[in-house]
C-alpha cells in the first residue's frame, strides 16, 4: 500500500482522520509515519490538543499492524482493547507519529492467531515534534479472523 | 458555567471537539456529561473509532477538573500528562462520557497546589453506550498556577 492509498483509506473510513488533516509520509508493513498540522488540532494553550496527539499515535499504531496483516495474508478485523499515552512535551506545530512492529512478538502473535482465530499484539508509537519525542502511545490490539 | 457555555468554549478552543460534534448535557464542578454522535466518529467497522471515544472521555475528564478549579477560584493551566483507556464494548451509536472528581483526592491536590503552585490529580471518565459502560479512561492532569 502506498502512502497515498493509506491516506485515502483512513480519510474515507475514519472521518476524524480527515478532520485532523492526517497525512501519510511512510506506509509499509514495517513502519508507518503520519503527520498532522496544528490548526485543526489546537487547544486553548495554542499547542496540540492531547486528544489529537493520542489519536495520531493510535492511527499510526493501527496502520502498521493493518499493513503487516495485509502483507502476510490473514484476513482479520483489528479491535483496540487498551491504550496508554504519555504526553512528554507540548507540541507547538506539526506533529508526527511513527509506529514500528516489534519483530520479537510477531511470530508468537501469528502462531496464536492461526491456532485460535484471534490473538493480541501490543504496538507502540512515538509522537515527534521538532525531531524530539513529545509523547508515546502503547496500544493493545486484538486481531479477529474474518476468513 | 452552563452546558451551553461549556459547549461553546470547547468548540471555540478545541476544533476537534467541533469536528466530533460534541454536545454538553451536564456541566458542573461535580459532574460533566458529554455526548457525541456516531457519524463524524465512525470507523471502518461501523462503530465508534477508538480515537473518538478516548477523546470524548478525555474532554469530559478535563472539563470537570476545569469547572471545579473555576468554581474554587485558583487560576490554573491544566496539562494532561498521561491517559489510560480501556475499550470494553463496541459503540454502535451515540456515546456519552461521564466524569466526576474523586472527592477524596481533592483536598490533597488543593494543598499541594497552594504550596507549590502546581499539583497532580487523577480524574476518571466512563464511556456509556445504551446505558452500559463501554469504556473507561483514567487521566492524570497537572494544574499549574498562572496567577
Amino acid at each position: 500500500m502506498t502512502p497515498e492509498a493509506l491516506r485515502t483509506y483512513l480519510h474515507d473510513h475514519i472521518p476524524l482522520s480527515r478532520a485532523m488533516d492526517v497525512e501519510v509520509l511512510e506506509a509499509s508493513a514495517d513502519h508507518v509515519l503520519l503527520e498532522a498540522p496544528l490548526a485543526p488540532n489546537i487547544n486553548m494553550h495554542g499547542t496540540m490538543f492531547g486528544g489529537s496527539a493520542a489519536t495520531l499515535a493510535l492511527l499510526a499504531a493501527w496502520s502498521v499492524m493493518h499493513l503487516k496483516l495485509e502483507a502476510e495474508g490473514p484476513a482479520a478485523q483489528l479491535v483496540i482493547h487498551r491504550t496508554e499515552t504519555e504526553y512528554l512535551l507540548p507540541i507547538g506545530g506539526r506533529a508526527r507519529a511513527t509506529a514500528r512492529l516489534d519483530d520479537a512478538d510477531w511470530p508468537g502473535f501469528r502462531h496464536t492467531f492461526e491456532r485460535r482465530g484471534r490473538a493480541r499484539l501490543t504496538v507502540t508509537s512515538d509522537l515527534l515534534y521538532n525531531d524530539q519525542v513529545a509523547g508515546h502511545l502503547v496500544g493493545e490490539f486484538v486481531a479477529i479472523s474474518v476468513s
